[in-house]
């Protein structure tokens, strides 16, 4: 399994940053990738009053072009996250809901998971006054697509602080989570490499992360750093703050080999505590 | 809370461990310590045909010496952990089941909790073969006891491997959660730091890891290393592999401002995964 990150900087259009996206997607493709993963909110500038208005529906025209990307370059294409336009009907009244969605496309192009950021970023600290809750609504699925490599699963940045939800993904038969993530100069060097090792780690799976490259201009500035880590904890590949494509050849079935080893999965005492998902799929489009 | 942690190298008498604990208590005692921690399997060197020859019952000369040390300094005393023995009956036969416990003194010398191990180490790799469960038995409570500093999580090093546990040891009040343990020099250098600072960051929560001193010549090398690590993920200070005593003073009463600043904990999505404990304690002695 050739995965390629593709760690962009972002300009101030959606179009323009669609278009670099499919660049770095042509590049990554004539490299050898077959799984390719873009960077969180790549398409807008990561601040919580662009998310309505960069927002789009599912079969908008930025969904259109990655899955033409996908099909043309017969990858499977994890968009890393943009913002996503839902309009119901509540009691009589238009309702428009925006998340921050990950869409899965297929080698043909085809759609086969979508997840939407369930833990929303929420932090007013010194250095940094972020609220996604402003604009956002939050997801309430646990995201494993399968693949012709094994089940993967998929949740965005701040997803990652909570242990339960690698687990249950875990549980769902996920050899792989992907993590299109933007964490920021503060969380970055605290938290980004021990999260990664850690989930995987106690989950005995393999880690992707794919942050936006460095824009010290840009209102929100990301860490950078994306990363490949195995199931021992121990980072594979990472990349610098700087713009740049990290390829690596992941072995997912070598995730029972490490569980074989160190039974770590098995050993937990499910006699004494039970995590267990509250709820089926709800939301519209909920898997696709 | 002026916390010591022992970091302490075993011999091959029983005997001779506890005094070399308690001259060491009283050692940690006179510099200043409120709270005094011993490392895992301090009275026996650790090997799974050991645990039966060395375990004594709760009222055993051990326990009974280790209180009185409690009492004499006016500590809080985690004495690290024993072999326990304990002889039930079970259809009219006597059965003796062994199991890998810490004991908790108060100032007065009371036991006021015991842990026993809950996840058996079992390991066959070609640096270690090592199974705990050939001669230990399980555990099955969630320790938390309560202290003037505030309630205390208390787990044995592969304890730690498990989120669900540290996550109910949160749940039910913990500010710190002490950890005597023994990595050895496959999975130290692989995870001690790591496995610290994520149930810290995971958690909001203090840490403390002790572990024996390294002895190059036991039939198990342990890791050392014995830490702090703050409810951010960072490491507040940290041995080498040599004898020594880790002085520090805990501020316990930060653990609501780490919370307040990220809210991390409130931030779990309780609507969509649960966790909880699925028995009660059903052991003899279960708390005391």
């Amino acid at each position: 399994m050739k995965i390629a990150l593709i760690q962009m900087k972002g300009k101030n259009s959606n179009d323009d940053n669609i278009e670099i996206a499919l660049e770095q997607i042509e590049k990554a493709s004539a490299s050898g990738a077959d799984f390719v993963v873009l960077p969180e909110m790549f398409s807008c500038p990561y601040k919580a009053s662009n998310f309505p208005v960069y927002a789009q529906e599912d079969d908008g025209k930025n969904c259109q072009k990655l899955s033409a990307a996908a099909r043309k370059n017969k990858i499977y294409l994890v968009a890393g996250s943009m913002p996503e336009l839902e309009i119901s009907e509540e009691n009589g009244s238009r309702v428009e809901k925006i998340y921050n969605t990950s869409y899965v496309f297929d080698r043909t192009g085809k759609q086969i998971a979508k997840h939407r950021k369930m833990h929303l970023f929420d932090c007013d600290i010194p250095s940094a006054r972020f609220y996604e809750s402003e604009t956002l609504s939050p997801g309430k699925n646990v995201t494993v697509f399968d693949t012709e490599f094994g089940k993967i699963g998929l949740m965005i940045c701040f997803d990652i602080r909570f242990p339960e939800l690698a687990r249950l993904m875990v549980d769902k038969g996920a050899k792989l989570i992907v993590v299109p993530a933007a964490f920021n100069m503060t969380s970055g060097p605290a938290w980004w490499d021990i999260m990664f090792r850690a989930r995987a780690t106690d989950n005995q799976v393999f880690m992707a992360g794919c942050s936006p490259a460095r824009d010290e201009n840009a209102g929100y500035v990301a860490w950078g750093h994306s990363l490949f880590v195995d199931p021992f904890g121990k980072i594979l590949a990472q990349l610098d703050e700087k713009e740049n494509i990290l390829l690596y050849d992941l072995q997912l079935e070598q995730v029972d080999d490490f569980r074989n080893q160190y039974k770590i999965l098995a050993a937990r005492r499910k006699d004494v505590y039970s995590l267990v998902e509250c709820k089926k799929a709800t939301e519209n489009n909920a898997d696709i």
